[in-house]
């Protein structure tokens, strides 16, 4: 078909805003009257308004008013068969996966429950604004099979693999290292590449993984090196010593997996709280990601994860932000965001002196803060970087996959009109600073709710009601 | 006028959660299909539908189907100033209420932006389910009277006081400790105890207050002992440093207060995130009650409250919730519950021995759990219990003020119904475990959405569009 175009008001990133302190706008693109034109879903043209139209007569155009259109939000952890127990009451990591996870997840092995739950997980992303994720799916191939087969539907990007499990856990949600290899190839072979699908290798954490499950994982990306690997890392402070008593001969958790091969470019580690320094600084040599889980890491009380490492420029670790839905008892990355700002702002305060003195590093007090700049750059094109999608979509440069969400600032709890009249009035932002100051209302005080559509390539698939 | 009736499915408790451990439900009470039977704004009967209406023959009845009903929340701790303000980025305490805070609040001289700011204060508290507050004023009287006022208008019982503070704040900003005494004399001959107002002596906090301003206090106090006292505590490491500098005499944050005299019955101490175990202790002996509030303290990085100090029946301390809003982002006590599981869930790891196990203590690490139980109860009669109303409301025992919210628990994130219908069907829930279970992923998937119905001495004054 021919090239449509949206015209609007354009917020997104150009460049990671840590390097850029004191001016971090300059990491911001902002058009308050701008136009993005769409061929086949991929981005071909994008800028102001005045600018671009004149290159493209006789375009169609689809105005949305009264929005910031941004590109589309990226959750980079989360498990697509724990949609109907997030929130789930009152236990830490390990017994929270036994008593409430484990018996959710083992439903999806029947397929007709893994379709269902397939369709309203991705009716609740997109209704969040989250246009692509990283997924866990159960130890099943049924539940890897229906959420492929339901982003296939959506033409949604994601990323996703067989959740590969075989101690600590029921016998019947574990399967064997053998299984798990031939079950993962098989959907390799269908799902790695098909349409906008790919894979991730995908052990669920070194806790839950025999040495031989590892190794399978090693000949998976041997074999399938551009495929991803998604697993957990350092999430709790229980977990941690029982990886290592598992594991005799690694140092520490990144240790697990990088003796098996699998830390280096795509592979994501997710929530890293308890990473030492040092794991820091290799994962950030070697190209490996953290996904920040936030929500999770409060709910499930795992602690507080230290951005101010992460960001360190020294040895800057790529990072995506995720939901951990359900560990995280929201879908929203909006809520993400006010989660994130909550635990940089504890971690700025243990790291100013006036707690521990021999803890003081300004530098790293001022990285923790999650302005909205940092925040949104995070589950936009960030976020991408730290998938390896950075390619393909995350802003809005020509060439790219337009995916994207426009977002009422108004909208959600009854206090934020009247807060973000102080910043704008009917005409909207115009201004980047402005754009931004509503931004940051738009994740501490409000949720999905200020989601109003979310487009996927280049279609609206989701209009708030 | 006469009796009415409200029929329905009502959740309310009878004690303290913390005192019954492992049969917390002990401490609710629940009826599936309740009549409460009010007269006047206040209940005269309350109990099973089958027990209590035969004694009201020809009671006009009003049934609220589809919803749980709970007695109305009860915020201990809000700034009624602060509300266009709420969620403002980037700082920690003293220099957030120097960037964003005395600006906004001292526009509350101006009687028209006062009146417009409370009701819209209280079109917000009504939408959230808030039935009762505590708040802060500003340094204005103007302020004082207008919140007073409205209130009046729509009849609902609160506590609040002229805020005094006389350093480390603008100088049109500050007022003499004279000046303060000669208006909050005035203010509470106007307002204590006219309708359902209340009055509180308000010192902002130590941290802004000269010796003379306190003794203004002790003096007010003194004068008028049945008044309530309001202030904060202990809330920020610098802010703690700073008090002690100011007041030299005092060993700690309390020992300011109570070298004036304030520290006793009807004394609120809000957020004491970094109280002493000695700190707790005397709060205890003294009748004194804190005020946490956890979406504040992780907004502003304060740290995180010790609820497992505070409950240690060693020396409870009395204790309510609050929003801080606007320290605090949201209005809505649900979200407060949501933050508060949160922070009890990190400090219960903390305290597991898994981080340092010298700090091992599996009581204190239990009591830290925020179960639908705890929580709800702290925001009803455990708050009214913090506050010395519990002889007027926080529960539907007889002779008590008939306020109260109707809870949909299927409202808010769309992914609530699936996960809600784990627990029930649609005859709503039948035992007081699956009221729980239900409100528990209210506080913690849900948020104000939740709230459809808010009541005010038996009539209703919200209900949700």
């Amino acid at each position: 078909m021919g090239a449509t175009g949206i015209r609007g008001t354009f917020f997104d990133f150009i460049d990671d805003p840590w390097k850029h302190l004191g001016r971090e706008q300059d990491a911001a693109r902002f058009h308050a009257d701008g136009l993005l034109v769409v061929e086949d879903g991929i981005i071909t043209d994008f800028g102001a308004y005045d600018a671009v139209a004149p290159r493209h007569a006789g375009l169609e155009i689809t105005a949305i008013e009264g929005r910031i259109i941004l590109p589309g939000f990226i959750d980079g952890h989360i498990h697509f068969p724990q949609t109907r127990v997030l929130g789930a009451y009152g236990e830490q990591l390990l017994p929270w996966l036994q008593k409430w996870i484990f018996p959710e997840e083992l439903k999806y092995k029947d397929r007709n429950y893994a379709r269902d739950g397939a369709k309203r997980f991705f009716d609740l992303l997109l209704a969040s604004g989250t246009t692509t994720c990283q997924a866990f799916t159960s130890s099943s191939p049924v539940s890897t099979e229906e959420f492929f087969e339901e982003a296939t539907r959506r033409n949604m990007r994601v990323i996703a693999g067989l959740t590969g499990i075989d101690r600590n856990a029921p016998d019947d949600f574990i399967d064997t290292p053998d299984n798990f290899y031939r079950d993962s190839k098989a959907l390799i072979a269908r799902y790695h590449n098909s349409g906008r699908n790919l894979y991730a290798v995908t052990p669920r954490f070194a806790y839950g993984a025999s040495p031989e499950l590892l190794q399978r994982c090693e000949q998976l990306k041997q074999e399938h090196p551009d495929c991803w690997v998604n697993t957990h890392i350092s999430e709790n402070p229980a977990e941690c010593r029982g990886v290592l008593e598992q594991h005799p001969g690694a140092e520490d958790y990144l240790g697990v997996y990088e003796k098996y091969g699998l830390v280096g470019p795509k592979f994501s580690g997710g929530h890293g709280v308890w990473l030492s320094d040092g794991e820091f600084r290799r994962m950030s040599a070697s190209g490996a990601a953290v996904v920040f889980c936030p929500c999770s890491n409060l709910f499930l009380g795992s602690g507080l994860f230290r951005i101010g490492r992460a960001t360190d420029p020294a040895h800057r670790v790529r990072m995506s932000f995720g939901t951990d839905m359900g560990g995280g008892n929201r879908f929203s990355m909006l809520n993400v965001l006010d989660d994130a700002y909550k635990v940089g702002m504890c971690n700025n305060t243990l790291l100013d002196g006036s707690v521990d003195p021999s803890r003081q590093d300004a530098a790293e007090a001022e990285r923790n803060k999650m302005s909205p700049y940092r925040g949104f750059w995070s589950i936009t094109l960030g976020g991408a970087e730290g998938l390896y999608l950075d390619d393909r979509l995350g802003n809005f440069n020509p060439g790219k996959e337009a995916d994207f969400v426009a977002l009422d600032w108004n909208a959600g709890p009854m206090a934020q009109p009247w807060h973000q009249s102080l910043v704008v009035g009917d005409g909207g932002p115009k201004t980047v600073e402005e754009a931004a100051d509503l931004l940051f209302a738009v994740m501490m005080v409000s949720d999905e709710r200020a989601v109003d559509e979310t487009w996927i390539m280049g279609k609206r698939l989701y209009k708030k009601s």
